[in-house]
């Protein structure tokens, strides 16, 4: 056998076929496998792990052989609530170590070990989720008798607030409140179940809490759902309508800062009598919530004076947003609302303002806040670059993965980095290293049962829809689809990307147009493809709860399996515009190619059986997703 | 110009040549640099650093050109503690972004970044700094009237006490106290002329206090040095003199567990009545110092009942350790004694014990309550694996370097890693890849003010002597000196190293034998290399506070460059047994070959000036080191 292709299918991860229990308690004693192809010069495995700071080598057993893989076992016993580990190797050649990273020739540092946790509760219903964003102003009118009259959010200096925070240009000289579309709750509730059958299983809802903006993250009060929205009981009835239909729901909301017409804040006193809140009345308990300096000035969110950051070595503040029973966070987990989770706005800048630096003290706290309302509740943040110091089991379960997914499979295709500056770009197109580069270097920092937390999406409310990129053909959506399916954790469809829905940057709306009911959207082939993926995440455990492995990146072409030991999905993604050839290792897996050669889109591809799996010849900007049978 | 090769030549680091403050105040504004060299295909540079969790890109300005490389610079703003930043370069292909650990093609995540901690007190000597560690049982007696009587510590279970936690195998048959030599302070004050001629600046002495064991970890009295080594009053003489003649001094304690014998513990009533302390008397202020459980039985450090851990759920024991004005390791840094810091016994397991995890918890304040007694204090850890998270600035100043040093070096040159399971070692030459991986994998994940504070060390109490291994021969030794005095942070010598001081691991006293001060020490070859490394790194400012980097990883042979603006020192090691060629880039860093071709020790290599620098012919198993001009 080939000295150095062996060592591609070495594997272990933290699902239950490599970890007798994955989520242990204190105490246990874990029964942890690697499996390397058999026939492998391995002369001996041990699992080198960590115990209070300690490390312990421990020999791992040969055991039994599946689908040509030969499985080493060894107890790890789980001595405190974080355990490490990684493997060592000892081969005909000289040692080897296996950390979450890959294969190293060298003692490997503990960036990339292999964790468990104890004593962690998993939002066990996150893995198997295909979540669907909505902007809830643009999505659908349920009750007319609550939309925005004319003028009505148009009051004081509201025009400002309707400004965008990022290079979107609005356009204000109308002087009318053009952008507001009339969607509500009653609205994503009749169409519960358009979403159930397009195969959603979660629900995220951009802000609802009243705001004179239409994406209401100006918001005046954290305890009232807009009226315009249809109020507190529309969200009551949407929740318990989702719930009846097992579709969960989170809410969005800022913690970071309020508008600057907030109950708290009040400061022109449009919406509250300007007597009262910490703007107008120094002596207001409120006033200790945001950052006041000489002469009522205060310290806004990125500069921005109407949207005002809040100070949170208040602990009155810290009591209103999550302490206390009636706090905001607390509340809408509570019956009759009921929700399944919040996701954080600008979390990345919570609690830190220059001396001070809360984020890892407030964190935890409200992990532990939301969790005893609802032990399964989801906590998503906002955070779009490398975040993995908060998502280690005691603060986020994942952040808005932009920098493992979204910006990674978007710049592969073509895109510039969604988070980079406008004058750098890559020239030359992205290579598959740089995809599988990017991609571990998010999930391989973080423990297995957090990894299959993670949020990942393609589009969202504050990026530019991938499909309105005169650049971006089906090819290319394809690929971003089948990409954010097959990572591990929930994919997240933002609403219309299934409807072909319109919008560009260039429009007032930019990418929140509204949702175009009046076309057949269920009888396009976009709708189709997304359905497809909706359903194999749903028929196919392998797409809930497989182990994931890049089994290829070189050059234009790269390849993510995800397998149980009963089946394996392989996405086969190329950026080259011309036909390529590779060859795809799936004996390193197990696995083989479906006789068909046809991937699930009925794409039929040319390949030869080969010692180690396929030689492929694939098309050009092909993106294909074999189900392979196992051998 | 070659498009790959100019990027070698990409660098920045924390040094007063690439941040106008290395130690800035909050609020501060730093002007950062980054060098390129001139004519490379570069269109703009950007910092990209982080500020209250937020990304902030700040185009850099091309500035004046030193040695042919050109600097680009910017301000960064203070904001915070941390202020991390990394640099993207537009070229003319693509995008490349540097990191301390150096180029990717992709966006990096947050693990190398460059770092600027404000509010940060450096111990700014220990850069500079020569330590000389000395075992002081075992180097010279100063003072026969306190020497240890035949039997006087041979009482109750003391033999078992005299047993190595290691693997090392002593013999107890003979009954006698054979392994006491009289070594004592009076001794280490009579040798400070010795130790000031050879070029040390500090010594780290492993544990005086009292213990009747020669190692003295199993420690009966914190607060009394042994009276065989001379009592309190012999360390106020011995620092007192060393602080006159420039040396500092450092002690070692394991605050992890004390003797059985402790005071505190007082098992055996050997040394104090049988009545006191926490295992005869349940009653006792100590007992809560300890993990007992059923039946008076107890937790003793990796499960050595002579060594019982201590328990720092105690309030007690933290304000007896560290909090009390008259505590433990602040009674030792104040007057008369004065030491210059600590070393901690079995840091990395330190108040650790399965459900208490109380680390990083009590090293901030235990390193609080040392620089309030003295702001200089050096914090030395023992931890053989990787501890960066230890490494931030609020914890410790470094581990003992064997991560990324004495188990790196030792293993190119031959030797198992000296922290592996038995049964696991390369077979083939580990590489010079390898090395600088291993190496950058510590030093990378530092700020660079903690880098320079690196206790990087070869030999020490706890591993065979190098010289002592018949495949380690001159050039060997030599490589390992010039590789621990060329990284960041300060070197240290195991005293009797430069005397060619025997001792193997199958003798009583393995690594810990006597000085033989009965030989011409200063008169071998030996001793000259090591005085000469000790007067380069005092004469010249490159290997004290230059910056680091790796010229040249290429199988086997490495390159490491310290350097100033004035000049360079560039050290090539080679682990093969045949004469390599290799091309030295010194143009990267604006340096070239010193005329003569003669390394320092004026071994005349042959070389054939380049465009990038030389190509150097070495000979078998080279370790070089040269002074090179700048161009």
């Amino acid at each position: 056998m080939n000295m150095d292709k062996w060592l591609n299918s070495v594997y272990s991860d933290g699902t239950g076929e490599f970890v007798s229990s994955p989520l242990p308690s204190p105490r246990d004693n874990v029964t942890v496998r690697l499996r390397i192809i058999e026939g492998a010069p391995v002369e001996r495995v041990f699992i080198r792990s960590l115990h209070n700071g300690l490390q312990s080598f421990t020999e791992m057993r040969p055991g039994e052989i599946i689908h040509g893989l030969r499985y080493y076992e060894a107890p790890v016993h789980i001595n405190e609530d974080r355990v490490q580990y990684h493997f060592c190797i000892a081969a005909s050649d000289t040692t080897y170590y296996y950390t979450q990273m890959g294969i190293t020739t060298y003692v490997p540092d503990h960036t990339y070990d292999f964790v468990l946790l104890s004593n962690y509760v998993q939002p066990e219903w996150v893995k198997s989720a295909v979540f669907y964003q909505i902007f809830p102003e643009r999505f659908c009118n349920g009750d007319r008798s609550n939309d925005v009259v004319t003028g009505e959010y148009y009051v004081g200096g509201y025009p400002a607030l309707h400004r965008e925070w990022d290079d979107k240009v609005l356009d204000y000289e109308h002087g009318r409140c053009m952008d507001f579309y009339g969607g509500d709750l009653q609205g994503i509730r009749r169409k519960l179940p358009y979403l159930k059958k397009l195969g959603v299983t979660a629900l995220y809802l951009n802000p609802i809490f009243a705001g004179p903006s239409v994406h209401k993250y100006d918001c005046v009060d954290y305890f009232h759902v807009d009226p315009h929205f249809g109020g507190d009981e529309a969200l009551a009835e949407l929740t318990r309508a989702a719930h009846e239909q097992g579709i969960r729901v989170i809410l969005d909301i800022s913690i970071n800062h309020t508008g600057s017409d907030h109950r708290w804040f009040n400061k022109d006193g449009v919406f509250f009598p300007k007597t009262v809140g910490a703007y107008n009345d120094p002596g207001s308990p409120e006033r200790s919530f945001y950052y006041f300096g000489e002469g009522n000035s205060y310290h806004g969110w990125y500069g921005n004076a109407h949207m005002p950051t809040l100070n949170y070595n208040s602990q009155k503040l810290r009591d209103d947003v999550y302490r206390a029973q009636d706090s905001v966070l607390r509340k809408w987990l509570k019956p009759p609302y009921n929700i399944d989770g919040w996701r954080f706005d600008v979390a990345d800048t919570f609690a830190r303002h220059d001396d001070t630096q809360l984020a890892h003290t407030l964190w935890p706290e409200i992990r532990r806040a939301i969790r005893e309302e609802n032990p399964q509740a989801y906590i998503l943040a906002e955070d779009w670059g490398d975040c993995a110091q908060y998502l280690q089991g005691g603060e986020w379960d994942s952040p808005m993965n932009y920098f493992g997914c979204a910006r990674v499979i978007r710049e592969f295709l073509g895109q510039r980095d969604l988070f980079l500056h406008p004058l750098l770009r890559s020239k030359r197109k992205m290579t598959g290293e740089d995809v599988k580069a990017r991609v571990m270097q998010h999930f391989a920092k973080l423990p297995w049962v957090i990894q299959e937390n993670q949020f990942n999406l393609v589009d969202s409310h504050d990026v530019p829809r991938l499909h309105n990129d005169p650049a971006m053909d089906m090819r290319a959506r394809r690929a971003a689809l089948i990409f954010q399916f097959i990572l591990p954790g929930a994919a997240s469809i933002y609403y219309g990307d299934e409807a072909d829905i319109g919008g560009t940057t260039d429009t007032n709306e930019g990418c929140r147009w509204p949702m175009p009911w009046d076309k057949d959207i269920e009888g396009t082939d976009t709708y189709r493809l997304y359905h497809m993926m909706c359903v194999l995440k749903a028929s196919h455990r392998a797409l809930r709860e497989g182990g994931m492995k890049f089994l290829l990146a070189d050059g234009s072409v790269f390849a993510i399996a995800r397998f149980t030991r009963e089946e394996a999905f392989v996405a086969v993604i190329s950026n080259s515009d011309d036909e390529e050839t590779v060859a795809l290792p799936l004996r390193d897996i197990g696995a083989k190619m479906p006789a068909s050669g046809a991937d699930i889109f009925e794409s039929a591809v040319s390949f030869i059986p080969s010692d180690g799996g396929a030689i492929l010849t694939i098309p050009p900007r092909a993106s294909l997703l074999f189900n392979c049978p196992m051998l």
